[in-house]
């Protein structure tokens, strides 16, 4: 990004929650260094420390945001340690976050990606807390850049690459595709990681978690009220929903379950 | 709403939570059409897919929002199914949701109302997907409306008028009017659809709820700590509330419960 | 405050939470009269009228906002009765609110502080409902002067003090703090009161929380996995915390318990 889209917006993601004011007072820093900057929350509530949840919600997220956008991804378990703080030029955007398999996700699709590790000093920041480099560090970093006064290559050197995503990789076989449950939505919508592109291969694909078998479907209304169904949600992954009603909790299912998509042909 | 007027901002009421990063993508989709576009969330806790709470609220808060405002209402359990989506121009405001009752109490009391069917070939936007169109057909309709790029009737054709509400009608005769509890704020105080205007005509109204009575007093002061009184919202319906406590717990009542105002005279 | 400055925001701080419509009212109210002002929510999570929790978030984090920022904070038992309105002048912020000791805390450390009393006749506002003045005294006020048309001084007669915070005072001895614990975040964090600059003079601090002492560390990470810990946090107070876990649930402590600091030297 060498200078801010029409339309770009600072994207922020983390594990922080909002009961806490701990989102506020990174957007205070962001208005302080960019005023005006316009500020999605994409979502806080990844639950604590899980890094995979946060990774998968932003790599299937980032498209939808203006080129030139800007994300803050803060899922940071080792805060205060080593761990490199990133900023990636990648997909016409820019990512912020921990090294630690958070932005691996978004950003490995693009072979053209460069990656910088931030210099603290080099940005002219003050020193960091050892707790909070949402606000200390990443956000920040995301007003100077979304006000353009400096660059991704400005804030530190450029590294070979980046720690890898913690989020179980996809088990792809000729007519099978095995993948997880990464996340349950507020309607109780089982939610994994099987792309629509993994599967295109497998014929009238049904999908198996625990005993269930489902093919998969249009749209909810594909099923009677209170029937459990697959369908290929707007995010572009398989999911295992229930007609006015949450799957999570008719099939006791959740975070973590295997899931395996086949041919239900014949 | 032939402009956008001085102050006007996009409104957001779904029930998609604010835990998942649905809210967020629309916000993107929005700033990408319209950048710097003011949106404000009104709520997305309604609980899911009731229609009825939405359209009460929706109703309920649209005049604080300046002049030209639109709102983006989305508690949609028929998404994918041939349920019409609408764009309604009414109170010098536009309201964009399903055609399932859920804009009907907002708009029905501006004869002057009108109705259009927004067809996604017509706008020119990419094909939606069957189950988020909170994203992909009134995220951006709201935007091409706020940027003044587009105008209500241009989205598709006229209609002659829309789905009836789901709420539940208050019961009006002489002397007594009965109405519903509609919802359950944070502090437990049981929001009924009994408006102030409904009750003008009552001398020393009361309500009662279950085997309860309390007369309508002007505020939470006018009791004693730890007591349940009734008044006048500032939403301008009747609602039941304890002082420092939660009407709800301490009365076990809650959404759905009949509530009716008459009389306490004599 | 006599002008905006460059990167002011309105900061709300409220205990309405985000699920019920009141937080996107009065933003729709401040745009109403400020288009385009940025808003940044602090935290609406503040438990029921609890005064003392929003009066320590207010005062921790309202220097990360820019000089000329104002904030609305509403925690508001007494809304209704005859407690004052506050727009107080303090810190090159302006803080609005009841005066019931919210605002005591952030403002009482700028000696220059000018106290004002919101005289909703004299700033021509309609007049408030009995219980929402977030939306119809204090929001309207925020937008006024974020607009510039009106400067604090033009809100009401200048006052003597406000009422006293309610957060319970440090016992400071030489040697020896005694605080508590404020709030728990959503990691579990135990947040206390007591500052880094009160225990300045104690040599190799340790903090006693009921029959558990712990030495205060730089970061999570000098701990091992599951073991709690005591830290600065990044707002400046000391915390316990468990690494990778939350101090709350292990320990069995919340808010309101007594926290010790003291020497833990030979």
């Amino acid at each position: 990004m060498e200078s801010a889209a029409r339309g770009s917006v600072i994207g922020l993601l983390t594990d922080f929650g909002t009961d806490d004011p701990f989102v506020g007072v990174m957007k205070a820093v962001i208005w302080s260094r960019c005023p005006g900057a316009a500020i999605a929350d994409l979502t806080h509530a990844v639950p604590p420390q899980n890094v995979a949840e946060g990774a998968f919600w932003l790599e299937r997220t980032f498209r939808w945001f203006a080129a030139g956008s800007i994300f803050v991804a803060v899922v940071d378990p080792g805060v205060g340690t080593a761990r490199r703080a990133l900023a990636i030029a990648a997909h016409d955007r820019v990512f912020l976050g921990p090294d630690n398999g958070l932005l691996a996700a978004a950003v490995s699709s693009d072979p053209r990606r460069r990656v910088y590790e931030i210099d603290v000093a080099k940005t002219g920041l003050p020193v960091p807390s050892r707790t909070f480099h949402g606000r200390d560090v990443f956000a920040p970093v995301a007003a100077e850049l979304a006000s353009g006064r400096i660059r991704p290559s400005d804030v530190g050197p450029a590294q070979e690459d980046v720690a890898p995503s913690p989020l179980p990789p996809l088990d792809v076989d000729p007519g099978q595709v095995r993948g997880t449950i990464v996340t349950v939505d507020r309607f109780g919508n089982l939610i994994t990681n099987i792309t629509v592109e993994s599967i295109a291969a497998i014929e009238r694909p049904h999908v198996r978690v625990a005993e269930h078998d489902f093919p998969i479907l249009e749209t909810y209304a594909d099923v009677a009220s209170g029937d459990c169904l697959a369908l290929l949600n707007a995010f572009g992954t398989v999911e295992v929903a229930q007609r006015d009603g949450s799957a999570a909790s008719s099939l006791r299912l959740g975070r973590g379950a295997s899931a395996v998509v086949r041919s239900g042909a014949g």
